[in-house]
């Protein structure tokens, strides 16, 4: 009798049938350096099964289970000699034998992972805001969040992939070389209510598939139309990952592999967003793990990489990521909160299969012994970073508070104006290579440049003068060339406003000249004028730079290889002055005029500058 | 004819006769681990002359003339079979004969150079301010400067070594352990006026000659007998060092050797005071070359120690100091601004003779990437200093906005009141040894650390509980404890006032607890009972620092090793708080009580501390 009950209760659970729903990666080549995978296969049961693989110059070496009997993940070593083809995953138990087919394909040969130099100048916009090519995928019932409201600054507006790549000719004319979109991978998440505000997933930063690009935004193919599109004008891209947490509606978030997948707590523990406890040899073992493995908002949840199944997830998503859709560069968020051996294993990875690719993360820090050690540095912390790049918040920051000051009295202070760009420059000593970082005056996070400067064209203008010219790989945040301007609200989308033009039916279409001010045309012309001459100009690509200290509230610096020399001489004050420039004779000998780059005016007599207000002269010199 | 006319021109020179008057170093001694030593010969035309040694053991190998002839170098070798005895020096040329006596002394067994760690209390005095003991030696008339007046700021007051030598009852109540006079070498500069204020040389950094201890405190006499005494009583000695520049009135910049003997510049050239160019890899050659060599200021000529010769001079003479007298510990003035590879030569050198040695400098920066530059760090520059410890300019800066803060909102502040501290702290990775910096809250050239925090009683125990409690070396202005305050004037008078009861007559004398007020009475005992705990408990000699994330106002830290624990908890904010201690389970584990060391107070349960407004709680933790 209790047999026969046993066998009763447990035939449910057996007559379950396997099933395998998803394998991740999605796909793999043939050829690549790395010739191991790791497969996680997800379904019911699905980890209960017993798998084989029987494909030349494929062999599966491990299965692994895990707590949650729905997942498997499997360990593919591809040789050399393996040719492209449709791969069976067969599992079995007992009578039942289930098979999935999975792709290994040829590696093609459209460029890819140029990587972005100083050579470039980085265009950063959020694709949701920036061009809707395709009014059709604004918003799709069957999503979380089915709405899309253009009234409403929290919710979807509509843009995509597809308006971008009918974009890629005003990014030629305005001079960018590379286009950074903030991510564009599926984020299917529900709309949620933050003290009282709604607020959607339009940003990007929670994925919730990591293997689709989000239908609003145009999907797999568009994006993979865009980037070609791009590469055949010429254009880099850059894309946008993120690797410290996903969104907590995400599939495997919501059939955990195992506890350990996350970064878990007792209760519910924010990060301290703090970035001492990571780099302070007197930090307490609770305050670094609260930085790193608190979560980035309750929404979010962080991701455990020291976990090897969820590490090698994200080091072959990111290599999956570069050989399917090209892309060049690699911007990583919250740099500073991940597992730092992890990072240091997946930079590794990127840059093993892809030695051009420029990694770039947001490791958002006030000191620049923390910025340097993100970043291949000449510190030496117990644990070295490789990666290559970084956002130079160090250089924001200065840039952003020597700006304010300008044109006041403390322009001319001890450290103040000029004084602190010079000051920020003057540590670079920290950095291996202080080029790879990728500066920047604003972004999608923070106040819009032009209204940090209280709307002072002339600021403006001299920022992106000092952006456009000193050392480091620029980027520039979308609309600051037509002026787009505003202070950050509790959620960000007063600086991530639609730029005007990209929907149809738009009132006003600033992507064309004529659709613009005088004055966005003005802003617009500047940056164009200063892009085309450093794209032309390789003292500025691979120059190295010479700074004097800022006297008087003048700051003066050079560019200059053996091709040529670049002075740019900023008058931080109200009023015109007169540089005398027997001071950098050190630079200056053999050059007797100059072409002003901004004006094309020509200088025939360098004794001394006659340097307007609150501006910065570009001069290339010449004998 | 014309012969005859050059004859009689040239009668008066060949017949002047040539002297010695003078012979650098004064002496030397046998058994030095560096056995050689140049000997600066100075006298008219004693560069004319041709040496011979003949002594036992001592080789002349070298003899130098330079392009004044009132000079000659002589390279001696002292072997380690040669005696204590005096050493004839013979200089001749033609039928003149010139002898000088040189003495080559035993080293005594006098205590020497016996460093100063985390287990001392430095007390920096001004020995002119501090105590008159020989009001018969407060001035002479035959110095530059014959007065001495106390009712004037800027003249000298007549305080000496003999009367800090009566004194040393004094620093042992207090509970320092070693003191720290600035230089004591004669300073026999004129009175001078700067912007029409009356400037004399009472402060010590204008050398007139560097084996004379100026008459004025003593002499070397009164020196030598201050350091016996101090040591017979078990204090250190630090001496304060100049390399950087000299008074305008020295022996020798008055019969300059060689035009290179100075850094000199076609027209007088101040030091620019600024810190970047010397580390910033941008930076011109003229402008490191100005904050380098340019002057400090107009009548302090600036040392050339790139000349090998003035490289000797200066080393013999650091080593001559601690030899005679026996210092313990060396401070460096205006540090930033020698020749950093002769600062390494130099360091080696004392390093060297006596291995326990601590040596100092000043380096008034305001980035932790250039502090870190000037002693031994961990950032890979292009020069490496030498440097084993350095004044902690950056932990000072944090500790007074830190306590400017406190009981302010900002004190709650993402970056406010602690966090500054904390923030300073958590940036030591870029040391090799952070404990062996030199912190301090104030000093003779800062305004005075009382009036910095606004007279308030309870940030003035708060800075001091800090500074007496974590890393570092701690040192105290003198009259802090006696809450002598102040804010800078022009010529630094203001914060340089004599100790009340340190001359005869003196209507109040705050040497003792008669003479000083009940709110003085508490601020000594405060600094005496946190000073005789820190002396007797190693944890704050060789303990870790651990230091947590301040939250709400509120920072912790402990320092701690095998012998034992303090918990050092700051309620930065103006209301008392409640702090749960489970956070600091990490440092607290195993300890279930407390002894309050300032209150001598029991606390039986640690789950909660009850933290008073603007205080901080100094715990010895136990079982």
């Amino acid at each position: 009798m209790k047999r026969l009950l046993l066998l009763a209760l447990l035939l449910p659970l057996l007559s379950r049938a396997q099933s395998i729903t998803r394998v991740n990666p999605t796909n793999w080549w043939v050829g690549m350096k790395n010739g191991t995978v790791q497969l996680l296969i997800h379904g019911p049961q699905a980890g209960t099964l017993t798998y084989t693989i029987t494909y030349p110059g494929v062999k599966l070496t491990k299965t692994s289970t895990v707590e949650n009997p729905n997942y498997a993940f499997l360990d593919l070593t591809i040789t050399a000699t393996a040719k492209p083809g449709t791969v069976s995953i067969v599992g079995k138990k007992g009578a039942t034998t289930v098979t999935q087919k999975w792709e290994l394909r040829a590696r093609d040969n459209a460029p890819k992972a140029q990587g972005v130099t100083q050579a470039d100048l980085i265009y950063l916009a959020m694709p949701d805001r920036f061009a809707n090519g395709d009014p059709g995928n604004d918003k799709f019932a069957d999503l979380r969040d089915p709405s899309a409201d253009r009234a409403n600054p929290f919710l979807r507006h509509g843009g995509d992939l597809q308006g971008a790549a009918q974009r890629i000719g005003y990014f030629k004319d305005l001079g960018v070389t590379a286009v950074w979109f903030t991510p564009v991978i599926e984020n299917n998440q529900p709309l949620t209510s933050e003290g009282g505000t709604m607020r959607a997933s339009y940003h990007g930063y929670g994925f919730t598939d990591h293997y689709t690009v989000d239908r609003r935004l145009g999907g797999n193919a568009a994006y993979k139309a865009y980037v070609q599109q791009a590469h055949a004008a010429g254009l880099k891209v850059v894309q946008d990952a993120v690797y410290n947490h996903i969104g907590n509606t995400h599939w495997f978030v919501q059939d955990l592999p195992m506890k350990s997948w996350l970064n878990q707590w007792p209760s519910y523990t924010n990060t301290s967003y703090k970035q001492q406890p990571i780099t302070d040899p007197h930090a307490a073992q609770i305050d670094r793990q609260v930085t790193l493995n608190g979560w980035f908002v309750p929404f979010l949840p962080d991701l455990n990489q020291q976990n090897p199944y969820v590490a090698n997830f994200l080091i072959q998503h990111a290599i999956w990521s570069v050989e399917t859709f090209g892309v060049d560069a690699w911007r990583i968020d919250t740099y500073m909160y991940n597992d730092q051996p992890f990072m240091n294993r997946c930079n590794a990875a990127l840059l093993a299969e892809y030695p051009k690719i420029h990694i770039f993360g947001e490791s958002s820090v006030s000191s620049i012994v923390d910025q340097a050690y993100y970043v291949r540095n000449k510190i030496d912390f117990p644990f070295k970073s490789n990666q290559p790049g970084g956002l130079d918040f160090i250089v924001e920051g200065a840039m952003l508070a020597a700006l304010k000051e300008v044109g006041t009295p403390a322009a001319t202070g001890w450290d103040g104006g000029p004084q602190r760009l010079y000051q920020a420059l003057a540590q670079d000593a920290v950095y291996q290579d202080p080029t790879k970082l990728v500066t920047f005056i604003d972004n999608h996070d923070h106040n819009r440049f032009l209204s940090e400067v209280g709307e002072d064209f002339d600021k403006f203008k001299l920022g992106l003068t000092w952006l456009l010219t000193t050392r480091g790989i620029p980027s520039m945040y979308y609309g600051t060339e037509i002026l787009m301007k505003n202070f950050k609200d509790p959620t960000d989308a007063e600086v991530r406003k639609d730029f005007p033009g990209g929907w149809p039916g738009d009132k006003e279409d600033k992507f064309t000249a004529a659709g613009r001010s005088a004055k966005e045309n003005e802003a617009f012309q500047f940056v164009k004028t200063l892009a085309a001459y450093r794209k032309s100009h390789p003292a500025l690509h691979s120059g190295k730079l010479m700074q004097y200290l800022p006297e008087n509230g003048l700051y003066v610096y050079f560019r200059y290889d053996a091709s040529g020399t670049v002075m740019v001489a900023s008058n931080a004050t109200d009023k015109p002055a007169a540089l005398p420039t027997a001071r950098f004779v050190e630079r200056m000998t053999g050059f007797s005029k100059a072409r002003n780059v901004l004006s094309g005016e020509t200088l025939s007599d360098l004794k001394t500058l006659q340097l307007p207000a609150k501006t910065a002269l570009v001069l290339e010199l010449a004998k």
